[in-house]
């Protein structure tokens, strides 16, 4: 278990030159980023409570309380609610937290909320709860923050990367022996659970709930044959990919709250030529803007790059809106890799490259991977072949 | 597909009664109830527009359209971003919503968004695009029209509760077999998938995702021995269950957007006198507490004849903050079966029924159905056995 994490040294540097006291952090991906915490669903809120300067510490409701004690790296957790003999700071985490920043001196402090994901209901019951305290959105320090990986987060991308790498060849296997998009879904999945449930006893593959559900299990493929590539996510369906089509495998899974993913295009027989080259470009253009994957890369230089290897191939017409993404704790998360951003690649950011083609009715391509930046250039943390022809 | 829906016409007249032109939906469940369509994640956001009067529409980013088209009941869809050779209404949502509105005549009405999930930087968005507009909160009237099922709903709701159904009956064999949590878990993960495969070619099983990840799959078990049911929810390990202990099984499922739940406690072995009374007490308090389950019961008293029901077993020290919630789009949503909501039960709702013990450090149990109010009284849609000893 984590007991100091280098991301919360690294939040508070830029707390205290931006001169917030304190950051109260609502959305589940960044209270677990705090304190190793995620309660699978939250509906009671889970909130995180970093200091620029002392102790952090946590509020969750009581009936969190055993869990959140077996995972957090926090000490100091309160409980508000009831639940059986729980001893708690009373009925709602209003007047808990409340409590506890008049306790802390911060009850009149300049306190960081996140902005890009706080409810306006939330907002206005903390402004009514506090009202010496002034408010500012810490959404991009906390985003900027976590686009930089700690060594426990990457080694957990390794694993996530690992365990779907195991569920693309279960996935390409059951599309050679003629499956359905729901089994080569169902293959991949069992396949991943397995070999978490036998090589990770303790990692977690539980995703982040919402404010209505939770989510058990984060380790998901899915895939689109022939036309159904153009939908780019849907749910599995009974259709199988005839011959001379091509089949989209999509996997995403998660360990210990950090995502990988990982996408293939699969063939079923030959494709035809206009099929067969979308394919064959979208690969040659990846291994162009793959060694582009090195710090001091400007993000919209591999957009441009991509761009470029879409024009000069005739492909000027078909631009995607982005290339890839950040991941991390989000399966989607900051920044997009587009024209428009200008940040510089870091040692530590982990990133999807994915440059692809949709020709409206003639050819999709559906290739991913999950890429650390390193000291040097990059790593792939996916490994599965580029591409199967003829499955 | 459903073309009209009869929750839209419920929402529309109380709109009309608070005075509302048009709803904003940003909230994935509520977008969902408005048009049908669950993008599964939801980092480019999709906006249910529902007028009082007029036509809905939606607008959503161009790489969704696909996807969209094929599973809407909206007829007027709008795009934006960019996305090959998709035409939209411009590179961000902001700009499309400011024109549909603008062509409505709405940029200047009494507009509805949810404040219990807006974020705000959001809403402040929408304040500066359209400084001619008022908002008001539509939380609860949206929540409110949720709590009564539509029959398509129900149908879906039984679904999900056959499927969830099928799980337990492989988790408790699975613990029959000695399995450990993670066996449980995957042996029910897995029969539930082949039986949504087989069975429901149409019906779709991906959960809402949140504004940084997906949910591909919502076909959920998990499973807790021993002392980790204190835990209440948790990742599964690869603890077994030893002989006198019990293990909680957990089984959430979703169908084409609604959920259902089914938790049962396993005793493995013969359970001492303790955990045993406890798990004996909790049926007999749920088969009383299901007498009331009809048109016209106050939530409330749901929960006072569980507390009544404790107490006049001895187990008044150990009450429980609520005994249920309700359940449809979201796998907890609102109201909460507690001590201070009033809400009269009518037909067409669903619930979860869970009265439950929590003995610190002696015993546990974990009982839990989805169940539908009817006209003459309730219906438990979910079937399993209330109890399984000496597995």
């Amino acid at each position: 278990m984590t007991t100091t994490a280098p991301r919360t040294e690294r939040l508070r540097q830029r707390m205290r030159t931006a001169g917030l006291d304190v950051i109260l952090a609502f959305k589940p991906e960044s209270s677990f980023y705090l304190t190793g915490f995620n309660p699978i669903i939250y509906s009671h809120p889970v909130i995180a409570i970093l200091p620029a300067q002392g102790k952090p510490s946590m509020l969750i409701h009581a009936l969190r309380d055993d869990h959140a004690r077996a995972s957090t790296f926090i000490q100091d957790i309160r409980l508000y609610g009831a639940w059986s003999t729980k001893v708690t700071m009373g009925p709602n985490w209003q007047d808990a937290l409340k409590t506890m920043l008049e306790e802390a001196g911060l009850a009149k402090a300049v306190i960081g909320v996140e902005e890009d994901f706080l409810p306006v209901a939330r907002a206005r019951q903390l402004a009514e709860l506090l009202p010496g305290a002034s408010f500012r959105d810490a959404s991009e320090m906390i985003m900027t923050t976590r686009l930089v990986k700690d060594a426990d987060e990457i080694a957990n991308a390794r694993d996530a990367a690992r365990i779907a790498d195991t569920g693309m060849i279960a996935a390409v296997e059951a599309v050679r022996q003629g499956g359905s998009e729901r089994d080569v879904s169902l293959a991949a999945m069992a396949a991943m659970n397995r070999f978490w449930a036998d090589n990770f006893p303790d990692k977690e593959v539980c995703d982040f709930g919402s404010l209505e559900g939770g989510a058990q299990n984060g380790l998901w493929a899915w895939a689109l044959a022939g036309d159904r590539m153009f939908m780019n996510c849907d749910n599995p369906t009974n259709r199988k990919p005839e011959a001379g089509e091509a089949i989209s495998i999509l996997i995403w899974t998660i360990v210990n709250g950090i995502h990988a993913e990982n996408e293939r295009t699969v063939a079923v027989g030959a494709l035809n030529d206009e099929r067969r080259r979308a394919l064959d470009s979208i690969i040659e253009i990846r291994n162009e803007v793959a060694t582009l994957l090195k710090p001091g890369t400007p993000i919209n230089a591999l957009f441009g790059a991509t761009k470029a290897g879409l024009e000069a191939r005739g492909y000027g017409k078909y631009l995607p809106g982005r290339i890839g993404h950040g991941i991390g704790l989000g399966a989607h998360e900051h920044p997009s890799l587009d024209a428009r951003t200008g940040i510089l690649l870091e040692p530590g950011m982990i990133l999807t490259l994915e440059p692809n083609l949709r020709i409206p009715g003639i050819a999709a391509t559906q290739l991913s991977d999950t890429v650390l930046i390193t000291e040097g250039g990059c790593e792939f943390l996916t490994r599965a072949p580029d591409v199967v022809l003829n499955a």
